[in-house]
């Protein structure tokens, strides 16, 4: 039965590429608007297109070299000959996923500008289905790659089913990396050209935001494309398939001494699971209309209306997938299922809870900006700390949740593969998840081009209604994408002991007591990790936008008659300024993860690891909600004060608001959201080096 | 002959005391200064003991209850019948410390002033003399303490000696709830002073730092002593005697199998040591004196002198004592002492390097102030939690080797034990670093005096020195009371491992892998514990900043002739709205650190508490050090500027860097020390509430 199941997961992914491509087409459709914001939106796609190609040059010669030295490992025997080329595989997907995004995104810009001259639901009709064209092409892609390797390993190579999960296991690495990269490059150019247009250009200049006057203007809008786009592209592609693969690897062990069930059932459910998955998204994007109001309740329902439906079809229909390809002893796992829908759903709300200002947290930190800047920041910093507790909360009950109703307690291994069951719920909705996170910064883009092409007002204020929601079902999409990466680092957790069992057989002494001073040592070192990712990625920021901002001063000095509209900016340097900067600044925390793992496993040896690998997702999980929801919240908080309060737009209230949403956009669009893929790649690494530090470690 | 040796640390005791007693005379002796300055002096004292007057009743009430709580729990047979009175004995000599160095304090302020009209050395000579008043009686109280009980259970009760170090553990939760109360209690009384005088004083009225015509100004004085004097006091009661406690618990344990030694010898060593500690900080003590160079090099050259020679003496005697105490086969516990003793040491000069602005890190951060207050908050944050990267090296290599050498390998409650050790070694010359430590207080409230008084410009330019200095040490004393936290910690941590054995005998089924997901789970809260802790004394901070600044604004519009001297402020409503601010904002933060851990206990079990001490050591060390590092480098950078960096004192940089300093002011003051003390009360609490857990468990 398993192979027609995985044919099955081959067909969700051909259904997904095939929604995708159809609402691709949908999209081109649309006309592109006048002469002007064709040319905005060429600029645009232009200079997105220039970074992503000198990235893609940067990170060939990164996987070219990291291809060598799997190959050498391979040949000393450490790994399979499959593993080099899966890894390859792993980051060509991931790479592909946030291209086609992009592609997608700089295309839909101008027509959703276009769109929104001639009404609310005919916008969010270009920019939603555009989102789509990402969501499905994360969850295409990557349902593609997985049933492609199975397939290829199971009936051309015929591979034991542990050898499969193992190796499809390492592809992972491939695409953590990738999307380490993406997300820490795209997030750092998004950021540095924000804030320097911002800090010049409101700020000193007094100038409105993506004004045509501001030569980084359309840097901020690449930015967008590079940075919430092809970066969050390449991360979901990462959590998605890693959620699914890490189940797949703990299904295999899960029932190895149960007799009952073909433990090959066990590897395909998840897979069957995330293309049902599809299926379940595909008709929720259908329902997602909106009428002329651009009141922000009617629109959340629209969209709400499609997730919503996504994940009751997921949880109807994995009941009897679980029934009858486990059998019904094993319905417990379905609970698993549901406690990580559950869950998500939750987090989610929370987020939205803390971050947007319709609730009482972001409120009360707009009255803060009263007392001035110092206050806002501290309001904003605790904010963030204090949010960190429900959604741990909300984890630790699903992972015990899942546990249990898994039969933890009377089989280990069963009630990991549980948990990572709850991941692959909790993310099985992401095609449509996605595509409501996607389509913000689509929006946000076409604002920007309204406001450079000068259109009616109204256009404006339309795409301005996009955008805000955008942001509120962005923080959602960040709960699920954080809450999906601690379940999934839980999971790898659990496969690494295995693949350490694996390779080392009787010489492995596993003691991962918290006694045992290496685990604590690497819980230590582990839970650092994050703190010095995110010191790093926040001041590659700080560096990359003082460079905008001299850049901008000069321009501002030294073209005549930029200031009057007379003369125009000269765009490309700031493009190219940000292009060279997050390239460079993007490599020391990439390499930063790859390297400590494999040297804290070779000193404190696997036990080590272990530690290291449940401080990080410990203190990553905290950190990234916490940067996630403070920079949520300044946002939100300074729209607030825009929309009227203390003063509104200009008040001494207002500019406190802006230092706390400066401060906040590395910390929502770079550190915070990197920590997520940093946490899962620190396992995949060390579930790849795995045989090397088995062999030799000095503790 | 451990009697003899417990006489020793008796005498130890009384020498602290007596030193403590005569440095006390010293600075009484000398004259008070101009009626008016003795006036101010008076108030602050006044406000001072105000506060602790109210504090104290508060707590008396805690304490009751408590006592009553762990009466029962005797009652019931959970605990030894000891175990209320030391609970008792602890909170009160942890608050005797505080009340003894705030006494004295508030006492040498103006004296310290009045010396500095004669000359720096004389200031110093007062300040620092005021400053080891605290030190010794600090150390003399914890010795007296624990030598008293130990000699009372073993020569009067004959106690077994398992059980005398178990019963003394426990004194530490009483000592741990103490600090925490004072710690935070003070810790938002004197930032919310400071924050409100300066926002509406300094920002908003333009008018000087400690200008009488401020009516926070006296709060804000009275603040640096409830917070930095009375809370630090108790706070480093509280690391010190933890310290002592559990290395004699794991003594016990480490040496039960090992029929060669007398284990009571293991027991009796961390007490020597801190007996012997006492003796070498008298004699660098001694050695503190400077010439009339305001330059700080020369002074900080003064109190090194002191603190080196003590680190020295004690290296030297440690050697002999484990050599004739434990034997020869022994002599690597004397490597893990000293491992502690130097990784103390470079903790405190990597605190240094981070946040002084003779350093790179804080004059980069100071340049960060030229492009606004957001750049220099993320830059500040950013260098915080850039600089846990090399304290957690430090401690995990000290643990390392600590274990290691103590031959942890061959047995690890050796193991263990020779970590505890480190940190007795860490904190033995606590006597002098806490004094080069609370002096700064005390030069910081001569300056407000000076200032307040309208002494010559002069005096101010010594008393600033002398402050300076103060900032610079308090850094490596920050450093030395983390880094012996979370060796404390880990060893309170195994402590807590064999009271729950102890306990539970053959029923308790230990499990704690990390991949037991109660462990896990435990982490996680664990994890996320320090985070909810700073989130809530930063905002009760800033609740109770925001009562001082509206009652400031209030009294400058309402009250004629103030703000042109003619009229006298309202200093005492001030005082008042701090005290109960502070007080009421106190006590839900400390509840948590009392609550979480049994009720994790009663769900999650002893293996969930297990991992919750050991998520939440990780992560509050991280914590504890992000926080005081971005906070003393934002105050360093602001000094730094207006020094004459960057256009100096009232340029736009400065406005920037004041933003930076206001936000730093609760980080390093309340929420970051205040961590260290939540992590050792987790575990002092586990201890305590282990038999009810071990009982009553839902996993």
């Amino acid at each position: 039965m398993d192979n027609q199941l995985a044919l099955l997961t081959l067909f969700g992914s051909i259904l997904a590429l095939a929604f995708a491509a159809s609402r691709a087409a949908r999209v081109l459709k649309f006309p592109q608007g006048n002469e002007q914001m064709q040319k905005i939106s060429s600029s645009i796609h232009h200079g997105a297109m220039a970074y992503l190609r000198r990235q893609y040059r940067i990170l060939i010669c990164f996987f070219a070299g990291m291809f060598v030295i799997l190959f050498a490992m391979a040949a000393f025997g450490y790994l399979t000959w499959f593993v080099p080329f899966a890894f390859i595989t792993g980051g060509f997907f991931s790479g592909l996923s946030g291209f086609v995004g992009m592609q997608i995104a700089t295309r839909a810009n101008a027509r959703t500008a276009a769109a929104c001259q001639q009404g609310l639901n005919k916008g969010l009709n270009v920019a939603f289905s555009a989102g789509s064209v990402m969501g499905f092409t994360v969850v295409g892609l990557g349902l593609l790659d997985i049933s492609i390797w199975y397939l290829l390993l199971r009936l051309v190579f015929k591979l034991p089913i542990e050898d499969i999960t193992s190796t499809m296991l390492t592809f992972g690495m491939g695409a953590s990396s990738m999307a380490l990269f993406a997300r820490v490059g795209g997030g750092i150019y998004t950021k540095a050209a924000d804030v320097g247009a911002d800090l010049v250009g409101k700020v000193e200049a007094g100038i409105p935001e993506d004004d045509p006057r501001n030569p980084a203007v359309i840097a901020d809008n690449v930015g967008d494309n590079v940075g919430d786009v092809a970066g969050m592209g390449a991360d979901l592609y990462e959590s998605y398939v890693g959620s699914i693969l890490s189940a797949c690897a703990l299904g295999v062990i899960a029932f190895n001494k149960i007799e009952s069930v073909d433990r090959v059932n066990a590897v395909v459910i998840p897979m069957v699971l995330a293309a049902v998955g599809v299926l379940a998204s595909v008709i929720g994007s259908l329902l997602v209309k909106t009428g002329e109001s651009t009141k922000q309740n009617v629109l959340l329902g629209a969209l709400r209306r499609g997730t919503n439906t996504s994940a009751i079809l997921i949880a109807i229909v994995a009941f009897p997938l679980v029934w009858f390809v486990l059998g019904r002893e094993f319905i417990g796992f379905y609970l698993a299922i549901l406690a990580g829908l559950l869950a998500g759903v939750l987090i989610g709300f929370f987020t939205e809870y803390f971050t947007s200002d319709t609730y009482k947290p972001t409120q009360d930190l707009a009255d803060k900006s009263v007392t001035g800047s110092a206050t806002m920041i501290i309001g904003g910093l605790s904010l963030g700390m204090l949010s960190t507790a429900l959604p741990i909360l909300i984890v630790v009950i699903c992972v015990m949740a899942a546990y249990v109703c898994s039969g933890g307690f009377i089989e280990a291994t069963r009630g990991l593969y549980g948990i990572a069951l709850s991941a692959v719920g909790m993310l099985s909705t992401l095609g449509i998840t996605l595509a409501t996170d996607a389509y913000g910064p689509i929006a946000d883009n076409a604002g920007g081009i309204a406001e450079m092409a000068g259109l009616d007002p109204e256009v404006r204020v339309r795409t301005d209604a996009l955008d805000s929601l955008g942001n509120t079902t962005a923080a959602t999409g960040k709960g699920f994408a954080i809450g999906s990466a601690a379940l999934t680092a839980l999971a790898l957790i659990a496969s690494y002991v295995e693949k350490v069992q694996e390779v080392g057989g009787a010489s492995v002494e596993l003691d991962m007591s918290i006694m045992n001073p290496t685990v604590l040592c690497g819980i230590f070192i582990g839970a650092c990790l994050p703190f010095v990712f995110a010191a790093l990625t926040m001041s590659s920021v700080g560096r990359a936008a003082q460079s905008i901002v001299i850049e901008v001063r000069r321009q501002f000095k030294e073209i005549k008659g930029l200031m009057e509209g007379k003369a125009e900016a000269d765009y490309e340097t700031c493009v190219d300024i940000c292009t060279r900067a997050s390239l460079r600044e993007m490599i020391l925390p990439t390499l930063l993860a790859i390297v400590t793992p494999v040297v804290t496993g070779l000193i404190l040896g696997y036990n080590g690891v272990i530690g290291l690998l449940a401080g990080s997702t410990a203190t990553g999980f905290l950190m990234a909600v916490f940067m996630a929801n403070a920079g949520g919240a300044w946002d939100n908080a300074k729209k607030y004060i825009e929309g009227g309060a203390h003063g509104g737009k200009g008040s001494e209230a207002h500019k406190a608001a802006v230092v706390g949403d400066t401060v906040g956009d590395p910390f929502k669009d770079t550190s915070g959201p990197s920590i997520n893929i940093l946490i899962k790649l620190l396992s995949m690494v060390s579930i790849v080096f795995a045989a090397l530090v088995v062999q030799f470690h000095i503790f």
